[in-house]
């Protein structure tokens, strides 16, 4: 492909070279180079600070007209405007009032962690073939005659045992009320979707190894077997992801995403909890998030284009408190010692009865629970990353307002769960917003004027700060010591972005008239203060968990990072910050939505949901709240990096080396 | 018991005798001896007509307004007023203007046939026995520790395993809702309500071996197990019937019947099909049946006395047409040639789903049909009967709006519907109405006066006729000569009650006078006319059938008579009409309500589902409308007895020697 093409930038006066895609945008390749450029309006070309001067090399870039045409031809650019064709040197002009110390500070940017494709993804999990529970087959039927009238059920049952050989098959009595109709205004060609699963059966441990006998649950005029389609979810606390998968050819068709409408009824699963025990709570609950996943289901279809009536199978995976929300299920005793939820195996459940729009005929198939706080979605994540089937000690940690971690390979897992709240996903922070378009997700400061470099997505003006954005930033600040590892802002700084503000000091990243909400953007103690907490939580969580097994962070072979946060996150920054472990880097693996991934695996290969359930019985739960240990190691943790410096021995030199 | 003592009246100047229980009513005992009294006000003592003298023995009867004291002393008594306390004598004062010619006339009465108790009735199917597909297990399980904290369901589940020993349980997912709360409120002592049948797989001839597995359906707090109950329906096309049973002791706890409200819509199931094709048809047609079982249910519940709660499974029998309106499935290629229904056999389907006012955990089990008219209900009734395993030669015969017959025995089988109209129901009657309190259900005529004698149920004022009354009424006609075999009333009698009406002659039962709803009570030549063309239908149903398979009546060893009406038929005057075959009475019985009797029987013992689907497949259905010879026979028998005399000699010979 064309887009293979890759060329090589050399930015001055900082001397530093990139080989980036051709075509890449220059203030983008610049972040990626750690090189500062002024920027702040996201990326784009409104507040005209990014301009550099292309001194050879062919690039595309329209003239602004916060350029002269003297200038243009000069060569100078706005950096956020410009894509590289060819080999590039690009000089970057140094403002008089900054000296050259900005160029030593900068520090080269390591890519770290190996990202991977959803090809690749689906490779992580050994000897799995694709066969989907669910399968359509087209059959001819022989019409009825007075010799032969038996019942349109018992005629289409005969015409599915002799085209298919399917027998056995037992029957969706939602199906009979349009069989006559199906049958005839399709001339007696029609195709049955036909699920073979455990309808009824996968329900604890003692009954695992249930029959799968094959259910008849639609009927369609015609042959359309070529459109056969599944929904998975993944429930989070914050966020909502939903899937179209396309099931004759494992391809995903569509994505979508949103945040979590609880939100406003608690910031987490306790918060959540408690709303639920106030009349009309649960309900509530169950009918926001219904409401919200349906509008996603809309925009799946508009995106993918699909017949919305060809979707016959729904997979859903989500902490134990967000399933028993979504299916109505009360959570009260999730929350009060000896944390018992209703149900680990929930039984699949018509999806109309739950107020989902979709067919009558589709079942909602629920990813199975470990424990109160170690839900679904963990189960789905451990199974997609089949981190079960593989020797060396893996940490997974699924990162988000529940944040979930497994620690274990083949042989034997361990697993707890701790609420970090919802500042990763955006939440409780005030500009907080998801990772959407004009969320800010890159940040540069330059380490002289303390002047911000903004990159957001989409390159449009900053409407807010996204969970990655948020690491980034804090990171930046530690390391040119806008803050102290106390997560207060050093107001010495010769800085007027620095300033005080209704929730303590604040830095200004964007004034008003740079921003899409047209007040000024900022960050502020409270915010920093929100999300310390969070990655102490998570930080004091597996390395709680590590102890719980005698075994600390240096044991660790490999590092799974889960959450679709986590497929943004820049490792070694969130390193910085104290979240994540010091180790190697080419030991981290970001798999993105790993709830996603195990649910989109079971919709492709029916036989997984036995090692979905084997997952589960190979974890052994461990209750956070009643380990002494685990509060102690998150008071240690309420600090950037860490209060012992000891174990993040390189961060710690790091920025004491910059002292 | 005291009730089992007997007495004996001798009617004068008849000098007939009859053995009746101790407390016997005599107006009763008089008809049941063939004794003709005037009697025109049902038994109500309000007519005063019945007046006899007691000669001797001992009686108890009020002294009557219509009695002076002198009548009294004497011994003149109202005969249905009068309770008969030891051996009679009774005189019947026979009127100046009749002469002697009555008692000559007069035949003595043949009980006959052979009728069946509940208790008779269960032993006709051999080899079952009392085990219900639904069971209460009641358990006391572990609460849960922070060391074993695994969800409520595993915990449930674990102790029906360590209590119960039952292993492999499935869950209904609207179990979860409640299940933490019954769990605690009941100290962790509960009772768990658990079918073991197809839930899933009782779904045509491919797989009718299918697994049963144990669900859980229904968890209660505290020991409940006493209490476990279940409702069967027939669902007739005229008539509903509804039986309340113990599943603890296989007692029937109450019963209650309606009108099929349906009526509204159409009479038969045709015309019902025919509704249903309206917009809006088919709905309705479910609604109302749904609005009358619901009303049942409630009145079951009332009757009975127990906690409708704790009713936890539903059985329903019904020709193929009432099935498919109960469950909304459309009917109407039930209608158009070659008559296939959408199924024969269906799934289980939610109670509530249907608009039930049941708990949400009770399935409405369906009986299979064999064919588009050939429904549930005479499976069941077949089933109920045990013909199936039995050499003789049976024909069964279900008498109502959708007369349905079977011909065969334990090796084969055959069977065909014919639609025979309302009559026997009270349907399309004038007068008509079900066999309920103030329906004439006892008929003499005096053979000279012409004058009749009329018995109701409840012994009170007249309010309609029912279709057992019908039968007899025209059959005490034929023999007085009253109406002729055509049908038509000789208005050459010398009686005033023959008199022209709006539809064509009428003969007066009751006066305006003597009445519950204060108009004549009278029947018609129309009525006559409807009698006659359902008492054909049914005779030209089972000739036909017989001629099928090469048979005739002289070969039928059994004669089953089945239908809730059935039950109340005086079999010589049913032969009397042309209505049941001419075979030595003594091969008759009745097994009332057929459909219930199958019911009840799949409800207290799982076992027989397989014998009901075995019967299912062992009947071969005929279409009556496509066999030509049909309409021959059904003209033939539009005449009373039969066009051939040779067809019911007996009678005809009788009612040749009255000429």
């Amino acid at each position: 492909m064309a887009s293979a093409k890759t060329v090589i930038i050399r930015f001055q006066p900082h001397n530093r070279e990139i080989q980036v895609p051709a075509g890449e945008n220059l203030l983008r390749a610049a972040v990626e180079a750690g090189v500062y450029i002024q920027a702040s309006c996201g990326g784009e070309a409104f507040c005209g600070k990014c301009r550099v001067k292309v001194e050879r090399g062919k690039t595309e870039s329209p003239r602004s007209p916060k350029l002269s045409e003297e200038e243009y031809r000069q060569g100078f650019r706005l950096a956020c405007q410009t894509r590289v064709l060819e080999d590039t040197e690009v000089l970057i002009p140094v403002e008089s009032h900054l000296d050259r110390r900005i160029i030593a500070r900068t520090r080269e940017r390591v890519t770290a962690g190996r990202r991977v494709s959803h090809q690749e993804l689906e490779s992580l999990v050994l000897g799995w073939c694709f066969s989907p529970a669910l399968r359509k087959f087209y059959a001819e039927i022989e019409p009825p005659s007075l010799k032969d009238n038996r019942s349109d059920l018992s005629r289409l049952l005969l015409g599915l045992k002799k085209t298919q050989g399917m027998e056995g098959i037992s029957v969706d009595f939602c199906l009979l009320r349009k069989l006559p109709f199906v049958l005839r205004q399709s001339g007696w060609k029609v195709t049955a979707t036909v699920v073979q699963t455990r309808m009824e059966s996968q329900l604890g441990e003692y009954q695992l190894r249930g029959s799968r006998r094959p259910k008849l649950i639609s009927l369609e005029e015609g042959d359309t077997t070529r459109e056969h389609y599944s929904i998975v979810l993944d429930i989070g606390t914050t966020t909502v992801w939903a899937q179209l998968l396309d099931l004759n050819d494992r391809k995903t068709l569509a994505e979508d995403s949103d945040y979590n409408p609880q939100i406003q009824f608690g910031d987490d699963v306790i918060t959540r909890i408690v709303y639920s025990q106030k009349p009309g709570g649960l309900k509530k609950l169950q009918e926001t998030l219904i409401g919200t996943i349906n509008g996603m289901i809309r925009e799946l279809i508009a995106r993918s284009g699909v017949n919305p009536a060809r979707v016959s199978h729904m997979t859903a995976a989500g902490n134990t408190v967000m399933t028993h929300l979504l299916l109505g299920l009360d959570p009260k005793y999730i929350r009060e010692s000896p944390y018992t939820p209703v149900a680990n195996y929930i039984p699949p459940v018509r999806a109309v009865d739950l107020g989902l729009e979709v067919g009558e005929h589709v079942h909602l198939y629920t990813f199975p629970s470990v424990a109160s706080y170690v839900g679904g979605d963990i189960v789905s994540g451990v199974l997609g990353s089949g981190i079960y089937q593989r020797k060396p000690l893996t940490l997974y940690i699924d990162i988000g307002t529940n944040g979930e971690i497994v620690i274990g390979n083949s042989d034997w897992m361990v697993t707890a769960a701790c609420s970090a709240g919802p500042a990763f996903e955006g939440g409780g922070i005030k500009h907080g917003m998801r990772a959407t378009t004009g969320a800010l997700e890159d940040f540069r400061i330059d380490p002289v004027s303390f002047e911000p470099m903004l990159l957001t997505i989409g390159m449009v003006k900053p409407k807010g700060i996204c969970g990655s954005g948020l690491i980034n930033m804090i990171a930046e600040f530690l390391e040119a010591g806008v803050i102290t590892p106390k997560g207060k802002f050093n107001t010495d700084l010769p800085t007027r972005r620095i300033r005080p503000g209704p929730d303590g000091n604040e830095y200004v990243l964007a004034y008003a008239g740079e921003t899409a909400t047209g007040s000024d953007l900022v960050i502020t103690e409270v915010d920093i203060d929100n999300l310390m907490r969070a990655k102490a939580a998570m930080y004091a969580g597996y390395v709680t968990l590590l102890q719980s097994v005698g075994l600390s962070i240096s044991n660790l072979e490999q590092v799974v990072i889960a959450g679709a946060f986590g497929s943004f996150i820049d490792v070694e920054r969130a390193i910085t910050i104290g979240l994540l472990p010091e180790v190697p880097l080419d030991r981290f693996l970001f798999i993105g939505n790993g709830s996603l991934l195990g649910a989109r695996l079971i919709s492709f290969c029916n036989e997984m949901l036995d090692d979905g359930e084997r997952v589960c019985r190979m974890m052994t739960n461990v209750e956070l709240s009643e380990t002494p240990a685990f509060m102690d190691n998150y008071m240690a943790a309420l600090f950037l990096p860490h209060t012992n410096g000891a174990e993040f021995p390189g961060v710690s030199a790091r920025l004491a080396g910059k002292k």
